[in-house]
């Protein structure tokens, strides 16, 4: 499907959101940490932190599918790690 | 509003997601150093890059408003540095 603004070479802009997490079978340290001084201070629910990592871009692309591709594209090269992170994202058109 | 669980002191499970960025007005040069990569790397399209922390929690409590109670003063006391990082939230139950 082609719009209009492929013809004038006007791009929308995309907010996305990439959301990078520790592989279950990988241990965190950190997490654990955050984990202990919750329970320290009587926060007795918690049963278990993990940390990740949130990026937030601001991406320029004439189609929604052509910035997923290459957001796709960005967190296998150089955003997460995928011997030892997932990776999932959000697009919004903004 | 109480439920049977209150009584015989059952938890529900919740998974939350904690959401920390860097302040608008905070200089942000991990994001710069990413988006630099980025735009080396021919993506062209990107047009800012923030960096941020993802925390995901399990909370065992008796009803959702305990659990989002507990976790909107764990962000404040200890999750994020409210002096420099805005923090949001979800909570589902599992």
């Amino acid at each position: 499907m082609r719009y209009w603004k492929d013809c004038w070479g006007v791009n929308s802009m995309y907010y996305a959101r990439v959301f990078i997490t520790l592989k279950k079978s990988i241990a965190d340290p950190q997490g654990n940490a955050i984990k202990e001084a919750l329970l320290s201070m009587k926060y007795d629910g918690v049963e278990d932190v993990r940390m990740g990592k949130l990026i937030e871009l601001k991406l320029e692309n004439p189609t929604r599918e052509e910035a997923e591709e290459n957001l796709k594209d960005m967190c296998e090269k150089l955003l997460a790690n995928t011997v030892i992170e997932d990776y999932s994202y959000e697009i919004l058109e903004v």
